[in-house]
Formats: C-alpha cells, sequence, structure tokens
C-alpha cells in the first residue's frame, strides 16, 4: 500500500474543496485517513486539514496526486515537474501536461514559476537560461524540436477559482442561463463592471457576431465604442462586411434597417460593399479616403481598437482586413490579450468558443446569446467562468447603453 | 363528365388566388378550360376569370367545389347551404362543414348570412324565427340538439384574407420569425398601431405569460396599463400570482427583481401571495381593503381592464378569479372578443394557441417569444395572421414603452 | 446572543452538506464554532458533527434552524411543531409550513410522523383523533375550516435527497441537458429500469405531448403498451385526439403519418374525430362499439391503464374523457401516483410541470424534450430529481424500443 | 414613359410566376398591359404571356427588367451582357453581376453561354479566345486586372427552380422545419435518393459536426462510408479530432461513448489524440502505421472519400490535414463539388453555411439539426433549395441506416 501525506488549506468549506478531494480520492480506489483538521472559525477564515491517502500501487497514488492538485492541495516533498525535450516541431512529446485556464505553478529547479500567457488545452515549456527561467504556456503547434516540455503532473499546481464576493451575481448567473430571469439588474452590473474597467485602465473586449448589426444595434455599440469603453474586438468577416454595408446602404443582409424592410437586390449589398473596400486595399483606407464614413468598423479605426476580423469558410469576399489563416487569426487575438479585465462575448458561438479557449479564467467573461445553448456549449468546452445572459443582441446593447448612462463624448477622447 | 361554371373575382394575381384554384382543380382529377379572362390593368384593379371545371364524379366535383370556394371562388347558380339537426347535444352531425377564422357566409333561403362569431374549428347553425334570420359560429361543446347545423360545402362561402397595403410590415414579419432581423422598426409599427387603436375605440388585447414578471417587466406594463392602452388581459394563475408576490414581496419565482438574485426561501413567497388573497376572497379585494397596492393586477382592477385568469394543472393554489374549468374560460374570453383589434401574445404558448384558436383572422396578431418555435406553432395551428418577433418579453416591453412616447396619464383617464 | 447545538449526520461530505450548512449559518448573520467532528473513515461511512450556532436574535436563530433543517441537520431539544387552527376553507394560515417534494418528518407529541403524499408546494395538516395520529400534505384549495396546520419550521425534519450509487448515471444526466451527449446508454439505462419497474411491481408513468403522434411515433408507444411496460398516462386533449384521428384518418394535425405529406381538409380531421367520440359518449365506448381499434387510447383501454386526461384552454372539443376543470384533474392525477416508481415525461411542457409539482423527488423522472428549455423549466420550477434528454420524441420511444429487447406480448396479458 | 415588351413562357401559374412578374413590376413603379396570355389547358402544360411592360425612366425600366428576368422572363431583343476590364487583382469592377446559384446564361456575341461553376454571391468573367468562349464564375478574391466581368443585368438569364413532381417530399419540408412532423418517411425518402445516387453514379456529400461522434453516431457513419454511399466529406477539425479520440480513447469530448459518463481527464484525450497524429504527419499515415484502426476518417481512408477539413480559429492543434486558410479551404471544396447529386449537412452550421454558399441549387440539400433555427439561417443566407429535418445526429443516422437496408460491404468494394 502507498502512502503520501496531502495537505489541504484555503476555503475548504466554502468552495466544496474537502469533499471533492475525499470523494476523488475515494472514487480513484484509495483510502484516507483525516490526521488533523482546523476548521476556521468563521467563513472567511481559511481551513487547513492534513490528509493520510492510501493508494493501492504507485500509478493509483500518482492518479489521485494529479486529481487532488487540480483541486488545490499540496503534497509533501514534491519533486521538480519532469521535462521532456520536444521531438519534434508542432507537436509536444506523448505525455504532456495539458494546461486548463486557471493560474498554473511549474515546479522546476526547486523554484515555483508561474505559467505566463496560461491558456486552455495548451501545452508548458520551461525556458533554463542563464538569464532567465520561466515557464510559459504555448499552443501545441507552436512548440520547437528541443524545447523543454513538462509532462506528467507531478510538481504542477493550479490555483482553483476562488468564489470572490464581489462576483456573486456574476456567480448568480453562471448557474442559470435561463431567459425567465430579471436582467435589467444583471445589464446594469456589467455596465458598472465596465467602467470599472476604464478606471482601472483594463482593456475591455467584445467578441461579436453579425447579428449586432442585422438587428440593428450597430449604431449602440458605435456610440459605446467613441465612449472610448470597447478597446479589443474580435469579430469575422460577416460583422465588419455587414456594419460596412449599413454604413454605405444603409441595409444589413439586404434588409433596410431604418424601415425593417428586405431591400430590391439588396442582398447584394454586403457583396458590393465588401467588393468597394478591396478596391481600396482596406478598411482603415476607406476610412482615410473618406468613404467610410460611420458604422463600428469606422469607430473602431478612429478610436484606435485592437481588430481582430478572423476568417472562416463561410465568408464572402473576404474583406481585405480579414486574417483567413485560422492559427494566424488565433496568434493575432492572443497578441491583443494582456490587459483585458473583461469580455463580452455577443452572438456568435464560434468566435466565442475561440475566445474563450484563449481567455485565463480570471477574465470576468459574459456571453450573450437569443440561445441558450451557445452558452451551455461554451461551458462544455471548458470556458467556466462564463455568465449568459438569454437574450438577443440587440436589445442587450441598447439596455446597457442605457446603464452606462449618459457619457461625455468630447472630453474621454 | 361533370362539368360546372366557376367564376373568380378580386386580387387573383396578387394574392396567389388563381394559381392556386387551378392548381387545386388538376389535384383534384379535375380538368378546366379557361373561359374568359379580364385582368384588371392595375394591381389595384380587381380580376374576373371565368373557368369551366370538369370532375369525373358529382362527389369529385363537390370536392373541388369545396376547395375553390374556401379560396374565395364563386359558383353558379349555387343553391342554400345544406343543413341538418344536431341529434345529440354537444356534438355536431358527421359531416358539419368546420370553419376557419375567416369571414364567412352562408346561404339561406337564398340569403348570404355572415356567420357571427367566426373562429376557428367549430361549426355554424343558422337560427330561423319569424323574427331573425341569422347564421352563428358556435364551438361543438355549446350545440343543443335540434339545432340547424351546416353540412358539406354547399352554399358557403369564405372571404380571402386580403393583403392590405397597410400591413405591409406585419407581412413581412409573419414570414420570418427570425431573431437576427432589425426588431425596432417593427416595435415602433406595433405601439403606432395600438395608439391607433385607442384612438379608433379598438380594444387591445394583452396575452401574457408570467415572464412578464420573472424578467422584470411587469412595472412597465403597469405603466402601459395606466396610460389606458390595454383593454383586455388573458393569463393565467402563474401571470398574476407571480405579479401579486413582486408588490407583496418584491420577488418572482423567489428571485428579487431589484437585485436579480434568488432570496432566501423565496420560492415560497408566491404561495404566500396566492393564500393571502385566497384567504381575502379574491384580487379585487385585495385591492379595495389595501393589501395590494401596486403591480400589473393592481392597474387592471384600477383602469377596468377586462380580465380572464384562466386555469392549467400546474396552478399552485390557483387565486380565487382563476376560472378552473377550460370550458368556461374559453367563453369567459370569447365575450371579451368583440371590438378587440389588436392582440399582443407575450411570451406564453399556452394562452398564446388557446387565443389564437378563438380571435378572427382580421384582428391584427403579434406573438413575441424568445423561442421561434412558439410562432412556429401558431401558424402550424392555423393562426395564420400572427406576425413574430423573436426577443424576450422585458426587452420587448420596455422598447415598446419607449416608441409609445411620454403619456400623459392623468388626462387619459 | 442565542446560541443552540446543532448535529449533523450522515453524507456531510460526499453531499455537502457540512459545506452548505456552515455557509448558511454565515451568511444568515450569525456564527458557529466546531465543537466535534467524526469524518466516517470511507465514503460510505457516516459522518457526524456537533456545531454550537450563535445567532443575533431569536428570530435570526429561527431562520437559520429553519434553514440548516432544509439540508438534514437535527436540532437538540426541538420541540412539538406549531399547529395552528385553519380560519377558512381554502386557505392556510399566514405562515403555514411550505412543502418540498422531499420526504418530510412532523413532531407531533413527541412523535415524528413522516408526512403523507408528500408533494411540493402544499402545507401539512395534522390528525389526532383517539384512532389516528397523523400528518398529511395537502394542496391550499383542499384545506378546510378548523383543520390544524403545521406553522414555521420548528418540529418538521427534511430528508435530502441522497446520491443513490445506482444512479450515477441519472446523476451525470441531470447536469447536463445538451444535445451533445452520447443518448444510447442513457436510453438503454431508461428501459433497464422500465424492465426493472415491472419486476418489482413499480407503475410505469408516462406523460405525454400530442408530438409522439404527430412524428408517428404513436404504434411504437402503442406496443409499449401492449407489453405491459406502461400504467399509467397523464396528457391532455390533444394528444388522445390526435391518436384517434391516426387511428380512423390516418393523419396527426392532417398530415398523413405514412407520407409525411398533408391532407387535402386533413386539418379538419382532429375535429371530425373528437366530434365522433363525443357522438358515442367516450373512448371506451368507441373501443366497444368497434369504431376505435387501434392506437395509443385503443391500447390503454384494452390493457387498463390509468389514464388521466386534463384539459387546458386550447383545446377542441375536447373528448368526453377530458376532465376540464384543472382541480379535479390534479386530484385524479394525485389518486394515481400512489406505487409509481418511474416516470417519463416525453414532448410536454405543460403536463410535465404539472406532474414534476405533483411527484415525490425519489420516483425516478426523466424529462425527454426537443428543446432544453423545458427540462431547465421544470428544474426552475422545483423538480431538481429530473434527468434531462436533448432529443425528439419519435427517436426516443422507437431507439427505448429497441432497448426494450422483443418482448412476447402474449405472455404478459 | 418607357415601354418594353416581355415574353413570359413556362409553369406561369404553377410556380406563381405571372402574378410575381406583375407585383414586381407595380411595385418598381411601373405599370403593365396584358397583351396577349394562352394558359396551357392542362397544368403540365406550359403557359405563354405577353406584356407590355411601362417605365417612367430608362433606370426604372432596367430596374423591373432586372427583377423580371431574375424570375424567368425573356425580353426582346436583348443584346449581349455588358463586360467590363478588371482593373484590379482580387475584385470585380463597381457594377458586377452578382450571382445566384441557379444555372445561368450569358449572352455573348450573340450566343447564349451557360456560366460554368454557378455559384452563390459571386461575379462573372467572359473568356473569348480563338479556342474557346466561355463564360465562368467565379469567388471575388480569383479574378485577375483584366479579366471581362459581366456588369448590370441585361444579358443574363437565369432559370428558375421548378417544382419537380417527385421532389414533392422535399418541397413540403423545406417550407415547414418544424420538429412536429413525422421524420420515419422523410428519411426513407432520403435514403433512397443516397441509393439512387450510388446507382446513378452521382456523388453524396456530407457535411458534418462533431455531435456526430459526441452522440455515439460514428459507427453508424463509418457503415454507411463503408457501404460506398458516401463519395465526399466537408468537416472540421473537431469531428476529425474527436472520431480519433473515440477510435484512440473510447471518448468524445471526454465522455466515454460506451458508458455515456465522462472519464476522469478525459477533456484532455482530443488534444493527446491530435498531438500523436501530429506526431506521425497526418491521418493516412496513422492509419498506414496501424494507430488508427477504426472510425470515420479510418473508413474514409480506406474507401478513398474526398475529404476537406476546413479549420476555424476554434479548433485545438490542429490536425495535419485540416486546411487553416479559409480560401484555401473553400478552393478544396470547390474542387470537390462537381458529380455531387445530393448533399446532406448534419449538425454544424458553420459547415453548412460554407457548403450552401458553394453548392448550385439543383444539388438536393438537406439538413439536419437540432435547432430549427440553422435551418432558417441557411435559408436566410439563400440556400432555399435546402429541405429541413429538425432532430438529433444520431437519431437521424441511426434511422437513416435502417432505412437504406442490409447493405452486403464485400460486394461494393
Amino acid at each position: 500500500m502507498w502512502t503520501e501525506i496531502i495537505e489541504l488549506q484555503g476555503q475548504l468549506i466554502d468552495a466544496y474543496i474537502l469533499p471533492r478531494v475525499l470523494d476523488e480520492i475515494v472514487r480513484s480506489g484509495g483510502d484516507f485517513e483525516l490526521e488533523r483538521m482546523e476548521f476556521g472559525k468563521r467563513q472567511e477564515d481559511p481551513s487547513h486539514a492534513v490528509l493520510r491517502v492510501m493508494a493501492p500501487s504507485q500509478s493509483a497514488m500518482e492518479a489521485i496526486i494529479r486529481s487532488v492538485r487540480r483541486l488545490g492541495a499540496q503534497v509533501d516533498d514534491e519533486g521538480d515537474a519532469a521535462l521532456s525535450s520536444a521531438d519534434c516541431d508542432g507537436a509536444f512529446p506523448e505525455d504532456f501536461y495539458a494546461t486548463t485556464n486557471l493560474k498554473t505553478w511549474v515546479r522546476s529547479q526547486g523554484e515555483w514559476l508561474e505559467a505566463e500567457d496560461i491558456e486552455m488545452d495548451c501545452g508548458i515549456v520551461v525556458e533554463r537560461t542563464p538569464d532567465r527561467h520561466l515557464a510559459r504556456c504555448i499552443p501545441m503547434h507552436r512548440v520547437r524540436k528541443g524545447q523543454l516540455v513538462v509532462v506528467g503532473h507531478r510538481g504542477v499546481r493550479v490555483e482553483p477559482l476562488e468564489r470572490p464576493k464581489e462576483r456573486e451575481l456574476f456567480q448568480f448567473m453562471s448557474s442559470t442561463v435561463s431567459s425567465e430571469k430579471p436582467k435589467l439588474t444583471i445589464i446594469r452590473d456589467i455596465a458598472n463592471r465596465m467602467l470599472e474597467c476604464r478606471e482601472k485602465g483594463e482593456k475591455v473586449l467584445l467578441v461579436g457576431g453579425p447579428a449586432i448589426i442585422h438587428t440593428g444595434a450597430g449604431p449602440v455599440l458605435e456610440r459605446i465604442i467613441h465612449r472610448g469603453l470597447l478597446h479589443v474586438l474580435f469579430a469575422g468577416n460577416a460583422l465588419a462586411a455587414h456594419d460596412i454595408e449599413a454604413a454605405m446602404f444603409g441595409t444589413s443582409l439586404g434588409v433596410a434597417l431604418e424601415r425593417g424592410m428586405p431591400v430590391r437586390h439588396g442582398h447584394q449589398n454586403h457583396l458590393r460593399a465588401i467588393n468597394r473596400i478591396r478596391r481600396l486595399g482596406g478598411i482603415a483606407q476607406a476610412v482615410e479616403k473618406g468613404v467610410l464614413t460611420r458604422g463600428v468598423m469606422h469607430a473602431c479605426i478612429q478610436r484606435g481598437v485592437e481588430m481582430v476580423l478572423a476568417g472562416s469558410i463561410r465568408d464572402d469576399g473576404p474583406l481585405p482586413d480579414v486574417i483567413t489563416d485560422s492559427l494566424e487569426a488565433q496568434e493575432a487575438m492572443r497578441r491583443c490579450l494582456p490587459g483585458v479585465g473583461m469580455a463580452l462575448l455577443v452572438a456568435t458561438t464560434l468566435h466565442s468558443v475561440a475566445a474563450g479557449n484563449l481567455l485565463p479564467a480570471h477574465v470576468l467573461t459574459v456571453c450573450v446569446d437569443i440561445n441558450a445553448s451557445t452558452v451551455t456549449k461554451l461551458m462544455d468546452r471548458g470556458t467556466f467562468q462564463a455568465a449568459g445572459v438569454v437574450m438577443d443582441a440587440e436589445s442587450f446593447l441598447r439596455e446597457m447603453e442605457t446603464c452606462l448612462g449618459p457619457g461625455d463624448v468630447r472630453h474621454e477622447k
């Protein structure tokens, strides 16, 4: 029988960590004895527990430790993380450590290094040079032969997502994606956090689908951008193309936004808009030459919003600004993430899941969609921190603008 | 070979009547010759066509005439409608004429009588006394032994739903229930029609589900009622109970509407609200005694809104005002319909389908639901005139209030 | 400072009871000290904890005790439940104890009585006569003046729903209503439990919507009934009417089930079917007279399935067997529930929520719907034990029949 | 007043062409006189009409002709299509003719050329060399400076999609995407058409999402491929990765397909599967080396199915076989389309819309999704010919396999 002592510390009770650890041990075929247990007298005090864990084999013990560490437990006399040299470009060694989106530390030469650029479903490489000693999270395709990759689970710790008091509303939301809840309070809360982000100098990211334009919410988004409340935009060819269509022809997918009626031959308008931008070389050029004078794209160019337009196989055109290679587009998105404090994912499944894959768990993430299954899908794919609001894009943006209150555009420039 | 001459008159081209008639004839195993055809030169002019219809048997000819009459065609030398005496209470003779929700005329003693109280899926009885001679549409359960019921299709004409110019927006909507359309224009149009109804002295009917309260839109609806813009309310126990819960406890289904968070033991609040009203004898009594001082129900009582609360098997309580028998509830709804010019069906499938069954086709009908399938279901059940808006109840009502503009409550009293 | 000692016993860790109790205390403004704590060494051993709870006021202490008792905690020196005499018919005293659907005990004259007929959102009356001493759960409308009603939370205990090992699959399902899961295993599991129910002599309840007939799954359900695997059916007028329409005309809502195409004038078929049954006096009479010779209703009559057809305001007709009063229909459903071990809620929101309100938490409950929001709604309304399968009714029933394996109809009679 | 004579020929009545043309003229501000009208006596006979069209201006007349030509009308004395030389790479001249997915002819030097490779939302170039004279449809990004591009609407004809008798079932389906319809007949029809395609030597295309694997339908699809019934597969990284995950680890997205339960650390399995294939260089290599021995990908490699795996920004890895550039992926898909007679779009919005953009209107197209809005979206984007089936991928494939009947794998190799 293999035995090991593990220690647990933190909000064992409140965050359900203790029961999950014990559950995990027993399910893995192991057993435990509670050596010591000190409860914090008050909820905010940390608790402390020492467990003697028994397992039928070394590999079973490994499995247990891997599991409980994921829950925040610490194991005595832990060694360094095992490292293995990548034997080819673009793929990890077979037993690479696969990351979560939680804060992660790797022990190397006795030192705990926080992995930089943490992101879901990647691997961790350790760089040791005389100058620097660091751990970095990298996607599979970026690994190069010879890099030192963390393998197995020893010497790796993740920090579980604590339930912060201040995020209570978000917590409530994340458990309930129903369309039958009062939404105004939630939107007010989101608006306040956006204002806070601006105050704290954190960036706000919007990941948006074309329904924002189709439903007539383009002008709302435009005003929010002009108020300096959005700093990064991830979208596809469609949002940009229909926004430009709206600016040039007053339609979106051929439907007149003013009158809500389809326009004769209007379904060609987005093609003509794309074609015109292609003739000019890009969106910025169109703004410069006075061909594009309003809309979301225009506002982004004017306000210097960082923008990644990622291509997809259903694109018409596409616009010259669209990055058609999906790996390049992912990399472009990664470059925008540092400094982002809040992410709004509005009316797009593809781009929301893509952004969700890249966002660290500590970024406040709100997913707005008229279809509850989009939020479910996001969480099924690992973006547990996302809070869902089931409503249409236009109503969401319009009510959020109201909650943001009157803003003086000039002063914010 | 049986032959008959039929005449078609009206918007044969614009409303696709001619092609559908010809199609019908050929499909029924018949054949036709176009005797004469006079097209209206302009779209608004009526067209006129005379067809010689041939059928292999008398019954086939009957079937053809039945079909084309449904499309508005008139048949020469048509006789009176056949009548059959009901041989038991609560059921029609086997071959009773089943109604649509379109305007319908029955020929009796050479006279064309418009069927009163027209409604879908019912029968028509003819009353002939020295004093009066009329046709009336009645539901199955109401027929009494001895009443004269129209059987077969001879001597019955229906008026197809013309495409009125002024309803264009509605027409567009009714073909598209997508959530990806600009909605503000549509809501503005709905708001204008509500104002028009008030001017014309027509009643506006709201059929509403409890999500109106859950999503926090109760106060919006309350204000609209106080402005005198709603005259009839069809709902169930749930809308009323949660509205009263909100008025008494500030929660709906136990969620605090102000903060959007579930309240301790809050799930019992609606039970306590219902219990309290039951102890007082009814909603009106609670308003009178000052126990209920705000909310939608309070506004309805104060403004004299006609109200039918229909029971269902999922009800708690229910409130004393709820009509628990479904046939009685249907009858109560029927009594409210005369004078209704517009119907808003918001966030309820059950009550919307029920109201849709009762509404004549000429009433402007708008169905608002976050789930597109509710609208589809309504149309599958025969309420073809319904226009669908896919959005959540709260956003719809809030934006509609904005479109209604500022109203002076006092002057409208 | 008010102080009280409470004891917790059971699967404190595994079922997250301890952390939730502590959380509850602190949130209610109280504080605690852990007096004693004995963990079960193994997962299956019960744990035991003794807590000293402190509260700022008597009412705060009451609130805490109420909360933690809901979680299964026991409080020392607990007195009898307070009883209050009902002062009117059809309504409880103001502070009545509102039930959950969990097993519940009431202390009366020092004795713990299990409340009979437990059901969600009702009250509990205690009957004390020389002959009997019992507690019974009753709905609001059934209380009669003078009955002794439990008020407040003292002297009431509920048994939390334990996580039974054998229900693991169900547990997994209940946390995930996604359409993106392997369903065959789940359906196989459901089929096995149906077979088990038959072996154990427990009844299986089907709550079904008309989509079962519309999608062509009627014959599947018919065969399952003939195999003796269904014992109770809750449905509405629509399922029965369209089943009879299918038996008489081969259509459902006017669509030919064999060819999947709408039939000429077919939308009237359900009306003619209803009318015909009304002329005969009921479904059983139609079976007896040989007018109804197949279909789900025919099978139910032949196999003696207990059947409640509950009316709703959208009904045509309705069939004479339909109970049009919703309170009477609820009572009829209640009478069928004793002995039910499993409930399948298929393709109906209204009837599923209604049945969910009545079912005790220990009945295995599966909710099948093509729309994930139906399952969410069921859980939002308190039927936490329901497991959700997102798929269409026809595929579910067809695959379940396959999983049930070949059955010999004759031997089972 | 500008006047022009137009002629209409074909199923004017049955296909509603005449009324739509007249409607179009009047709406465009024009007027008309019916010069001559010869109705086919029977439904199958073509009708013939000659209209004198009047318009207030030359441009209005142009607009009318453009519109009615779209409906199949022919205009007397039509000249050649106007051509304009492309003035830059990758963009058309401003007023380029934007294509539909209907068969299209261009008149050049008096000759009517059918545009090759017709596809929605593209342009048409005319190539005139001594050797050849042809019209070809090309996407925007492929145009090269100097190519002759069709501009305006003159000299272009499209063939409206006739309602073929044999497609009646499909026609019915396309008007109704409800989940409340009998599906078995529809699936049987689809299966028969697949068998017909094989007989006629036409290719069947499957466009599939990962839910096929998640729901456990992978083995069904594998068998269908082995029977030689599928010839082209369009999918993304996810379907392939989860299929390989299933083959290697028995899980999909970490859920064990056999038991329907999540597996410990299973969410990493797809990453490990992708990593392993990347180490080997590709899927074909993994099959060759015996690392991949079953599943959909294995079957595709073995049976020589043409396969396009298109990348998207949400991809992990991706697999080496994935084309990460969206324009390249579109081109690869285009290369597979010649010879395709039928397309099944199953459980994917992104890939379905992408394929829908590329497919000519005459390809039988079926869209299967649990969410009705996917089908709606497809049609909103112009793929009008698509017929929708609302059900889950697994049930669809399983029932289709049953309808395909027993197949002898060996003989078909």
